[in-house]
């Protein structure tokens, strides 16, 4: 087997290694069953028990309280776009979006599809380096809901405290950047939405947080898969779920119970990002970070170098020495480290390693 | 590690162990790149060399031609419910169903709630225990498509030759438990779908098989994730896609490649039903098949017993005996071997064997 590189992908992202060699020891035997979790009904006890422990580590890792139910969906944030909608903004009504950065982009454009949505802030101006400032936000106070996105993966920004909306409108977050990647207060929101692949586990599932109350909001006869309602009802199983996407989602919350809860792995993440916020910082301008210091993402670092030439130099050279994904989106170029949970420290230290050493070469 | 036991479960469902153990071997280190399957960007080379292998083999096995575009999506068949009439309903249309089952119903129904459609032709007056005569059917020659289903896994009926619909109407099969058991000619249908979990892998991804002019049906401005027309431009890639679940439906297809493809595993899947609906008509009326023996699915094996209170004891020794899965779906009750393109042939020797055991003790 290859040593493992140092990866640094955007999402598919690395995997805690512990976690990996559990699925792998268990892959032909779930349990002792004489069957792999592959091959497990979704109605047997078996994987009943695997939903039911893998949602209660969840709400105690995430402090959800029971005012909130949780659904293991598919499709990703990006049907989470429509999904919001369609449940939660009436015909006549109004949604607002706070834009900072392409994610939130998009939500707004699925939103305007099926229904009156508006950006109520947005950072676009000044291509997503900052936050909008939400005290020059022109927000709805009549608002179905206002949505926002605490971690823009591209460009780099990250949301430190939330944005308050107006009195009695609900707090809607895209948080699958950075979702388990430190505390938040969940009785804030109505309703969070995560694809998994970054800091949750794999591929395939995504997290849908929503206050209960608000399933009263969801219009009748809806299709039944795009149905918050519904799909609560039957427990998340109104059909098959992404079964192994969910078993390996719960050996990633057993992984950060074990590390000591959210707290702990916010200050490892803490750490992690000033590492190499400070390596930036300090190369005289030779890199040089994208967004504002005070809006910086603590999940993926992005930075960019004199030229392009140079940028491509130092993804290719990392790749040669074990280090993958430095390469930033193919939307906006420059570079980007994406420093997920389960990126480790060495990871971390192995790259501004590099960085100190590409730098005397280069400069 | 406990034996493998026989697993008849109707989905998720037995994979080939040579699959599972593959998988297994190359969980920490997908093709010597030091990170996981799990782990890899779905925008590198090597899931970009997955994705094209994969279809490539999925055409190859079925003999898809080149005016139909595969796509790889999630939600299973039943957002495929929702999706097909989204995109090949128009307002004002009308599509047409045959119903031989449960699922067939449950499309008919998510059908009516975005457009007008009819069921052509039923067997639930029977309660599905055969095939509506297709020469009876009332099928409209102006209709959107004409939906069927190949196999229904509930009641166990099965269709041989595919219904035709009037000439011009585009004929359109969820495929979920019978696709790849038998080799189909893909020309004569518009649209297939089908849910993995049965005979294609595990749960979380779902075919789509769409001969490529319907795309120009697809109206403007649906929901990105919903439009067939957006998913197939951007080759099923428009968001991160269920990495791991493709992966796995790709190691299935090697081995249906290695076994010889669709003729040879069409005569194994023949010759496993043959055994156990020769051990159900040969037990003087022990075992009662429940669907006509005309209609009879070679993936579901559907029968009964006397009484209620045999069927639980043969479904409780039978699982000590490790025999799994072999309850019959919560809404009917009785019993069913789901014997898929996995199923071993020692798996039906061993259920056949039971079966005349249990006859011998309780007759």
């Amino acid at each position: 087997m290859k040593t493992r590189v140092h990866n640094f992908n955007a999402g598919p992202a690395t995997l805690p290694l512990t976690v990996l060699e559990k699925a792998q020891a268990e892959l032909l035997d779930y349990h002792g069953l004489g069957m792999s979790i592959l091959e497990i009904s979704h109605r047997s006890t078996a994987f009943d028990d695997l939903m039911t422990q893998v949602e209660a580590n969840l709400r105690q890792l995430m402090g959800i309280p029971s005012s909130h139910k949780v659904l293991f969906l598919q499709g990703g944030a990006s049907l989470q776009f429509d999904m919001l909608p369609m449940n939660l903004l009436p015909k006549g009504g109004s949604a607002d979006y706070i834009i900072n950065g392409v994610w939130g982009k998009k939500a707004l454009q699925e939103a305007r599809k099926l229904g009156n949505a508006r950006a109520a802030a947005s950072s676009e101006e000044t291509i997503f380096d900052r936050l909008p400032d939400p005290s020059r936000a022109d927000f709805d106070p009549q608002a179905a809901y206002l949505h926002f996105t605490s971690n823009e993966t591209i460009h780099g920004n990250q949301w430190g405290e939330a944005p308050s909306p107006p009195s009695g409108v609900p707090l809607v977050c895209d948080m699958s950047s950075d979702i388990l990647s430190r505390p938040v207060e969940i009785s804030k929101y109505s309703l969070i939405y995560a694809g998994a692949q970054k800091n949750a586990g794999p591929a395939g599932v995504t997290l849908v947080i929503i206050r209960e109350d608000l399933l009263d909001r969801v219009p009748q006869n809806l299709p039944a898969m795009l149905d918050y309602r519904l799909l609560a009802e039957k427990g998340s199983l109104y059909n098959t779920p992404p079964s192994f996407s969910i078993y390996m989602l719960g050996l990633v919350l057993r992984w950060l119970l074990d590390l000591g809860g959210l707290n702990e792995i916010a200050k490892l993440n803490a750490k992690k990002a000033e590492i190499i916020y400070q390596a930036i910082d300090q190369s005289g301008g030779f890199y040089r970070g994208y967004s504002r210091p005070e809006c910086r993402s603590l999940m993926n670092v992005t930075f960019r170098m004199a030229s392009e030439a140079l940028e491509n130099a130092f993804v290719k050279v990392a790749a040669e020495q074990g280090l993958i994904g430095i390469r930033g989106h193919r939307s906006v170029g420059g570079l980007r480290a994406s420093i997920y949970n389960a990126c480790p420290m060495e990871a971390v230290k192995a790259l501004v390693d590099f960085m100190a050493g590409f730098q005397v070469i280069h400069m």
